[in-house]
C-alpha cells in the first residue's frame, strides 16, 4: 500500500472578511463574493460586493482597476484584489480601489426581479416565488440573521439555566393537540401522523431531565389562508419539572425573551440598524385573565363578545392597543384559558375546572406563545380524558410517563416565525419564514 | 379597570442544584428530584436521589430523618430538606443526611422494567416499548448529553467559522436525493414529500449567507430493518460556498469534529466517564479513493468485489479496521465515489467523469458523513439532469440559483445518532435516538 494522504483540518483563510477590512486600511487585499449592484458612471464604476453578512462599497476607474469593466456583471461570484482606502462619504468610512478581479461564475441571466435596491418593490406572491434571489437582497436576508439571533439567544438562556436540548421525532402515530388539523402520512402501509407539536415528548423527557427544550419544525394542516398562518413552521418549545404553579413558566419565559431581545442587541446590531427595528422594552409584562380581558375589549370598545371561549385576532390586537395604552408593554399574559379550548393534557384550576392554568403571551397584537401547568397524576389525566371521550388505549405509550410517577409540570411553544415577524413589525409572517409553506404553496 | 398584576421575570431558585453541592458541605439544604433507588439496610436506607444531571446518594435514618421510610416510593418526586456531610465513601465525598421530605408525585405501579441497577438489563424491544421509562436510567440519559453536547460543540465551531444556521422546510414538492425512499403525504388534497435532506435549501442558501447549517430532521422511507438504518434521523448539515476543491469540506468537517471532541471534554465529562467512552484523537485524517479502498479490502481479504459502485456493510468495517492498522486513525475519508452512484447535483472529477468530487466520512467501521462538491453551472446542471432522464421542469425552482449565479460551492450531512452510536460504540443506532422511527416503529 502506498503511502495515504491525510487532512489535517486547517481552515485557510485565502480572503479577508469584510468584518475585518477596517484592520486593513492602506493594504491590498483579496475578498470574495457576489456583485450585488453596479452603478456606472462616465468614467469609473461604483460596485456593491454582498459578502456573507455585509455589502461593501468598491470602486472601478481605469486609473487603478487592471481590468475591463465589461467582466463585471450583477450576481457573479468574484474574488477580488482591491486597497482598502478611507473615504468619508462611505457610511463604513473606507471603500475598495479594485485591481484585479476573477470571476468564479457568472448568472445565466439578470434577475426577474429587482433584488439589489433598498427594498424589493413586488408583490408578496413573487417575493415568494423566486426566494432563492429575492433573499439576496441586503434586508430580506437580514430578517434571517435576526431570526438566528433569537435563536441563539434562546439557547443560551435555556443552557445557562440547565435545560437539555432534545431531538423528538416529528412522525408520531397519534396528534398532541387534537383537531382535525393534522397531516397524514403512509407510513408502510399504516396512517402515521406529522407532529403537531412536541408536546407528549418534551413531556416525557422532564421526567428525564426534568428541564427540556427544543428548536425544530411542527405541522398543522389547517386550511386558514392568512398573513398569520403557516402550515409548518419552527416551534421554540421548553418544558420545566417541578414548579410550584404556572406562574414559573412565564416568569422563565418573560427572562427568556428579556435574553434573547440582549443577545440581539450584542450580536446583531448591524441588521437591527438595517431594518430599524425598534425592540421592545421587556421589564415587568402584565398579566390579564382570559375572561377579563374579553369583558375589558367589550367594555372599552363597545363590541359584543361572540366567541366566549377564543379570541378574534381583532380582538388580540385591541387588546395589545390598551394594555400599551395603560401600561407601556408592548407585551401581555393572559391567563386561565376556558377548558373546552385547552388540550386534553391542560391543568384546571382547582377554583374553578371550566379553567385551565395556562396562559397565552401576545406581542404587538399576536398571540406568539401558548402555554400552561399540564396534567401529571395518572387517574386525573385518565379521567379527564374519557371525559372528553377519548380512547385512553391510544395513549398508553403517552400515559406511560404519569403511571410511573411525574412531578408537577408545564411549558409552552413559541412560534418563532410569528415573533420574528411582530419584532420586525412585518405584515405577514412569511416574510419572517425561509420559504413558508401554506395552503397553496410548497415550493421552492 | 383595576391594577394590573405583572410578571417580572425574576426566577427563584428555591432548592440547591446537585452541581453545587460541595459548595454547600456542614449546611441543611432543600434539594428536588426523583427517588432513583431505595437500598433498605437493617436500621437505616440508602436512597439514591436522580436530579436533572446527576444521582446524588442520601441516607436515612431514624437518627436523623423525622418522617416514615414508608413514605420513600422509587420514581416519586420529592422535595426534602437534607445536611451535606462529607463521607469519604460516597465518590463525590459528600452525602446527604436526609431529614425531612415532601412527596409532590407517586407512581401508581411500580416500573415494569428494572431502570436503577448500572446497566438496563433487557431486550431492545423492552427497552425502546417502555423509552419514557428506560431514559431515566442514568446511563440511558448520558447518551442524550453526550449527543446535545455533540450538537453544542458543531454550533459552536460553525458559527465561529461564520457559518449561518437556517430553518429550511420538511414538507416538499421534489426528493432532493431521487430512489424511491420517499415519503409520500397528503397536502390539502396534492401530493408532497418529506424532505430526505435540507441539501435543495442549504445550497440555495448558500447564494445568500456563502455558509449555512442546519440541524434537523430529515425522513428516508429506506425498507432495511438494520441496526444502522432509521427512518427518521437528526442530519448535521453545512454548506459553503467559494471553495477551491471539494477537500475544503473534508478539512472543515476535519476541524468541526475535533472541536466538537473537544467540547465533549470540556462540558461532558462526568457522562463520558460515566458511559466509560474512549474518545478518539483526531489529527490528520487518512484519504483514500473509492476505487483503491475497493481494491485494498479486496487485496487484504482476498475478497472478491461484487458491487463495484458502493461498499457493503462489512467492507466499511474491515476497511477502517485496515486503517486503524496502517495509521492509527478510527476515522478514514473515502473520495471519489461512482457517478452512478451519487445524486444528480454531484460534481463530477474533471479528470474523470465517472467519478465525482465526492467523500464519505467512515468512523470506527461505518460511513457517517456523505459529502462533496456540487455543481454550480446552469447549463452543466441541465445537461446531467437531461442525461439522468429525469424531468428538467420539475426541478424549475432549485435551478433558479443556478440560473441566477452561484459560486462553487459544497457541503455535507452528518447522521447525528450515528456519529453518537460510534462515539459510545453503542451496537444499535435505535441507542441514540431518543424515540426511534423504523418500519416497525412509530410509538412511543
Amino acid at each position: 500500500m502506498q503511502e495515504i494522504k491525510t487532512i489535517n483540518g486547517t481552515i485557510l483563510q485565502r480572503t479577508v472578511e469584510a468584518e475585518e477590512l477596517e484592520a486593513h486600511i492602506g493594504e491590498t487585499i483579496k475578498i470574495h463574493g457576489y456583485i450585488y449592484k453596479i452603478r456606472r458612471m462616465s468614467d469609473f464604476a461604483f460596485v456593491l460586493l454582498r459578502t456573507k453578512r455585509n455589502v461593501v462599497q468598491c470602486v472601478y476607474s481605469e486609473e487603478f482597476s487592471m481590468f475591463s469593466p465589461e467582466m463585471l456583471k450583477e450576481e457573479s461570484c468574484v474574488v477580488m484584489t482591491a486597497e482598502v482606502v478611507r473615504e468619508a462619504r462611505s457610511k463604513t468610512g473606507y471603500e475598495l480601489r479594485m485591481r484585479t478581479v476573477e470571476i468564479l461564475s457568472e448568472p445565466k441571466e439578470t434577475v426577474p426581479v429587482v433584488i439589489n435596491q433598498k427594498k424589493i418593490d413586488t408583490s408578496i406572491e413573487n417575493l415568494l416565488d423566486y426566494r432563492p434571489i429575492t433573499l439576496r437582497n441586503e434586508k430580506e436576508r437580514a430578517i434571517f440573521r435576526i431570526q438566528e439571533g433569537i435563536c441563539r439567544g434562546v439557547r443560551e438562556f435555556l443552557t445557562n439555566e440547565n435545560f437539555t436540548e432534545i431531538h423528538s421525532p416529528k412522525i408520531v402515530a397519534a396528534g398532541a393537540e387534537g383537531g382535525a388539523n393534522i397531516f397524514r402520512l403512509d407510513y408502510f402501509g399504516k396512517e402515521a401522523y406529522l407532529a403537531q407539536s412536541p408536546q407528549f415528548y418534551k413531556q416525557m423527557m422532564v421526567g428525564v431531565f426534568e428541564r427540556v427544550f427544543e428548536i425544530a419544525p411542527v405541522f398543522r394542516a389547517e386550511k386558514h389562508d392568512t398573513s398569520r398562518n403557516l402550515n409548518e413552521y419552527t416551534s421554540v418549545d421548553f418544558e420545566m419539572g417541578f414548579i410550584e404553579s404556572f406562574e414559573e413558566i412565564m416568569r422563565m419565559e418573560t427572562a427568556m425573551l428579556r435574553h434573547a431581545l440582549y443577545f440581539l442587541k450584542e450580536n446583531c446590531g448591524m441588521e437591527l440598524e438595517l431594518l430599524k427595528v425598534k425592540l421592545p422594552v421587556i421589564e415587568a409584562i402584565p398579566v390579564i385573565r382570559f375572561r377579563e380581558a374579553k369583558e375589558l375589549i367589550a367594555k372599552e370598545y363597545g363590541r359584543e363578545i361572540r366567541d366566549f371561549e377564543d379570541f378574534e385576532p381583532e380582538e388580540e390586537k385591541l387588546l395589545c392597543g390598551l394594555i400599551f395604552e395603560k401600561t407601556g408593554s408592548e407585551f401581555v399574559f393572559v391567563t386561565h384559558y376556558p377548558s373546552k379550548k385547552r388540550p386534553f393534557y391542560a391543568m384546571e384550576s382547582r377554583e374553578n375546572p371550566e379553567e385551565t392554568l395556562s396562559f397565552d403571551l401576545l406581542f404587538r397584537g399576536m398571540e406568539i406563545t401558548t402555554g400552561g401547568q399540564r396534567i401529571h397524576d395518572y387517574e386525573e389525566q385518565v379521567l379527564k380524558m374519557k371525559r372528553r371521550g377519548m380512547t385512553v388505549e391510544l395513549f398508553e405509550s403517552y400515559l406511560m410517563m404519569h403511571r410511573y410517577g411525574m412531578p408537577p409540570h408545564g411549558g409552552l411553544g413559541l412560534g418563532l416565525e410569528r415573533f420574528t415577524a411582530r419584532l420586525l413589525e412585518l405584515e405577514n409572517v412569511r416574510r419572517a419564514t425561509l420559504f413558508p409553506r401554506d395552503i397553496h404553496r410548497v415550493t421552492p
